[in-house]
């Protein structure tokens, strides 16, 4: 059973979703749902890519991702559906609480 | 005591030399060391970075890299020297050393 690609209305519906009040979640960004996160340094982003690997593994849906020491930047799609589907919103969110505590310990 | 960049020349020697016979190992890819390493699969890739994480942490000298399931895709450069130095072959021929068991397990 294929998953479906979401609409562009449904992307930028569930992108209000996930973000919250946050100015700098996620976005639709070259028909991907990308990402920035900016760690404390190497160690924390390794830490927190090491976490999302195991889980990317696990939902057996994997991210696009780019690490220079302490930004991880994901992109994120589902190719086949050709398109951003729910599955990449369920990898975003399980991303979003892993990163949620070492972004805390930035400030 | 600042690393010195490396003039292209001496890129290209040092390059021969890690590469060996080896046609798909580093090149001279937009003024950084790159090389596009293809794993059996998420899991083998991601071994490869967790290991190759481990050693750039500790040479203090970090890759620009991406991951997309099996491929692993690392720039090397040092920022501090301008270009690319003696740093980023000591963390490519760490790379070579790590990836070789793990990509001799595909054949």
């Amino acid at each position: 059973m294929a998953v479906k690609a979401l609409t562009e209305s449904e992307i930028r519906d569930r992108i209000g979703i996930i973000n919250g009040s946050r100015t700098d979640g996620w976005a639709l960004v070259n028909a991907k749902l990308q990402r920035t996160f900016q760690f404390q340094d190497f160690v924390t982003a390794w830490g927190f890519m090491a976490q999302a690997a195991i889980v990317a593994e696990k939902l057996d849906h994997h991210p696009e991702w780019f690490n220079v020491y302490r930004t991880v930047r994901v992109d994120l799609t589902t190719h086949d559906a050709g398109g951003i589907s729910v599955r990449d919103f369920e990898l975003a969110a399980a991303m979003n609480l892993i990163a949620e505590p070492l972004l805390r310990e930035e400030s």
